[in-house]
């Protein structure tokens, strides 16, 4: 890494421990036997326990990764971030998205204006608005409730949401479907409005820039459809925009218009007004608030901790520990909750957009790669799909996730002797400890290597509290990484390329489009291959 | 690899190769460069285009590729495999999945018995319950007819019915919404009772042994919540299970039992009963019919097609050289085509269940793993989520897919002079590109490498054949890999030591419950710890 000689010193050292870890005798199957190993490698904070004693690491490696910590002072710029200091330095901006659920403060200066104060703004109005539509007040054009909204977004304008939407779907009581037409791709246009009813539908359209390619496409798609049906668009739109961006201008009439903020990455942007118009839209803005809640006190603890005791930096030493030393390219995150199916999408763009670098800061060429690829899918589900590759082939960590109380509690009817949450935290239990500690066989077939790491994370129920803690926390894991390695988190210059040539590829379309005669004479002659497939019909 | 004489000279000279074409000059921007570049590595077959122009390969790496699944015999294995030869050594099973599509021969012997007759006879059961159900006929034990089918299966009965139902949702027509109850969680019951009613459901339990815990636990669950609403169970129950299982038990009656077989493991059997059902309620028999037609014509193709012109073959060949040559652990697929969305979780479960193995066929370890972790959403999403780390992290194959014929072409609108499915092709044409050749900046943050590789798979439509094709030419790529590798691709034994750890836990839970006074002291300290959590309801 592009570090300097103190850190570079603490490095060395690490990279002898995973050797030292590579040893037989230091197989996890003798590291979770030793006495204590729970207390010493658990930490529990805000109602949530980080469990990382069946990682393959020891004391030393901890206290090498405490050392690191400290030396790359992760601490210090986190809280400079909570300040808003401009730390995306590329693109010479602050990173808020803390700020967006701050109640315990009064101010935030950024550039001299008060942008806490500018956010409880943005979050007044959206309360008024969704209580006027859930009221009916706020109706379509031809005076139907709106009983569903469709977001138009794409990226962080729509994983976020749709993460926290889908984790709290038990708590949606205002008879309104929230429905998500982010890709282009007409089939995921095509598939929504069959189930609408055009009167009764709000199109919430989010982009801060109001340019994004797809989302404007499907805008265009979503107005001409409205005009179809004899409605007026600007009676069924609104955005969620930056100041003055073509979404917010008074010649093009919506029925309403928020603010989001240039020192908010759409990756952050769930507790912005991104999640929030839509979020307050299905749970009602309190329920609103209580996620906003959870999410602070999380920021509290990620922000005020000290390293030993604070779990996502912990969490995001571990990260680098598997990622750095131990090799790791992939992680799993495996969530033992249904409503937490949608976790593991948004964490892979979180944490894949912000670490996926390979620059620091500085703009320094970094030694080796950074960010891990991130999948996942709900246990027990993962356990019956691709865990006997977790157990028997490849290894990558895997974070577990467990909820203590369930939301659907009414459900009692046992099976051998045991309830369906009871059967779930079986699984939860077992699979960790299988992975970790393995099993001899006299059949090949049969053996299982163990030495498999992983973490637990539990949480104390699926409230809103609970979701936001768990957002704040991959947050936060996500940027002290980012942190330890020297990177922005906060830019992503390695979208730009495929735009460049879409934006090339486009023009041959339109030139086409308007000339039955263009060739596609100037594309390179693969593309050129599927340019006339495409246009002439033909099988490829 | 555990290979014998002639295959280790052919790995040995690929090894070369690999180093060959990590020089800076083999880069693959000069690569796709060269005159023919797209002509010598594509490959149609059954109105499907498989592009490999922008793998990481030569003509020369070609040839050996080719020269091992010559050596490697893997196309006779594959012959072996149709005909019902135990290709499932360790299980001593046939692997008969493409019989079940067989619409031209008469005959398969199995253990002196016509499998192929069994098989057509269980489909004919299939086509004359649904459209009973249809037609009303057959309704629920008040009368009303069945408009929600719930499936409770898990992992094979499951994935990939949920793949090819979500391909095909435009061409559901029968008023029927399929649900899938896989997890134990309570949390995915409770938000499915939430959506339907109880008098108009049917229930299709899927379980080859009807002895999997946690469908056995879902039934549970489901026919205690009838008999709760005052509806007779047998009346709402239908189950595809094995003959003679407790599921086709006549002292337990239900409305119907379709038998699933042996020689068909779950992650290969959408085309048996367990897609059959639940596919022939929401779609109609005859798409289903039509269905198994693409299925079985992509099977043909892979049977009959010398290597060089094998699609599914050659596509296995590129994974084991990116796998083991070039040493990506991971492969993302991205397809390009909301409908596809639950195509990558189906191929996680059904290549990394099948391939992600430690020993050989015969039992002996592998030098070095075989089976890459799967991931994918569908694009142009996956640019906007993962695809910064794609272009300037960790380096990963993509296998990206797009469909020339959408589903939904009556919405024309353009924007920016192209329809929604062109702009869509603009980014499926620009992303290979981009990741391929890369681009040179002076600001190391815009640098891009390049030299990442993709394939580039088109199929003509999203017709029930087409999906059918590419069902089938994922479960050949799979087994092609297998017997490159000489592994069993269909058992699973490394799942086994997690169930083995749960039964213990579950033991000591039914204990607990029995008696509140039972301590968890046979438990290891970390497990223990989450009983004592769970049993006590406090916090972690």
């Amino acid at each position: 890494m592009a570090f300097s000689a103190p850190d570079l010193d603490v490095w060395t050292k690490l990279n002898q421990q995973a050797a030292v870890m590579q040893q037989p005798d230091h197989h996890l199957k003798y590291l979770v036997a030793a006495p204590g190993r729970f207390a010493e490698f658990s930490r529990t904070a805000v109602d949530m326990l980080f469990d990382f004693s069946r990682q393959r690491l020891n004391r030393t490696v901890l206290e090498l990764l405490f050392a690191l910590a400290e030396n790359r002072q992760i601490l210090k710029k986190f809280a400079a971030m909570a300040a808003g200091e401009f730390v995306n330095v590329t693109e010479h901006r602050a990173a808020l998205h803390m700020a967006t659920r701050d109640f315990s403060s009064d101010s935030i200066f950024l550039n001299g204006q008060n942008i806490l104060s500018e956010m409880r703004e943005v979050n007044r109005q959206i309360r008024n608005f969704v209580e006027q539509v859930h009221r009916g007040d706020i109706t379509g054009s031809t005076g139907k409730r709106f009983r569903y909204v469709v977001v138009i977004g794409i990226g962080g304008s729509y994983l976020g949401t749709e993460f926290v939407s889908t984790a709290l779907k038990a708590y949606a009581a205002h008879d309104i479907s929230l429905l998500y037409l982010s890709n282009v791709d007409i089939h995921n246009f095509g598939s929504i409005v069959r189930d609408i009813d055009p009167e009764a539908t709000l199109w919430l359209i989010i982009s801060k820039s109001y340019t994004t390619a797809e989302t404007m496409s499907n805008e265009a798609l979503a107005r001409e459809f409205m005009r179809e049906k004899g409605l007026n668009p600007s009676g069924h739109i609104v955005t969620v925009t930056s100041k003055g961006s073509p979404g917010d201008d008074p010649a093009n009439p919506v029925l309403r218009s928020f603010h989001m903020f240039d020192c908010i990455g759409g990756r952050y942007s769930v507790s912005s007004a991104v999640g929030g118009v839509p979020l307050s839209l299905y749970l009602g803005y309190d329920l609103f608030e209580r996620f906003l809640k959870g999410a602070e006190q999380m920021d509290r603890h990620a922000l005020d901790t000290p390293a030993q005791d604070n779990i996502p930096l912990t969490s995001a030493l571990v990260s680098v520990w598997n990622n750095n030393f131990l090799k790791y390219p992939a992680q799993a995150i495996i969530p033992y909750a249904s409503p937490l199916s949608r976790l593991a999408p948004h964490v892979q763009q979180l944490n894949m957009e912000s670490n996926g670098k390979r620059v620091t800061a500085e703009g320094d060429f970094l030694d080796e790669p950074c960010g891990a690829i991130i999948f996942g899918e709900p246990g027990t589900n993962a356990q019956h799909s691709f865990f006997q590759l977790a157990h028997q082939g490849r290894p990558f960590p895997i974070e577990f996730i467990g909820v203590l109380q369930p939301q659907y509690s009414q459900y009692h009817t046992t099976s051998k002797g045991v309830s369906n949450h009871q059967e779930l935290w079986a699984n939860l239990l077992s699979q960790p400890m299988a992975l970790a500690v393995g099993k001899d066989a006299d059949d090949p077939a049969r053996y299982f290597p163990g030495n498999r790491p992983s973490s637990t994370l539990i949480l104390k129920d699926l409230s809103p509290e609970s979701v936001g803690k768990l957002l704040s926390f991959y947050e936060a894991k996500t940027v002290f990484e980012a942190f330890i390695w020297g990177i922005n988190p906060f830019d992503q210059f390695g979208v730009e390329l495929g735009k460049v040539l879409a934006e090339g590829i486009r023009k041959e379309m339109a030139a086409r489009n308007q000339d039955k005669a263009h060739a596609f004479d100037a594309v390179d002659p693969i593309s050129r291959h599927y340019l006339n497939a495409l246009f002439e019909d033909k099988t490829v």
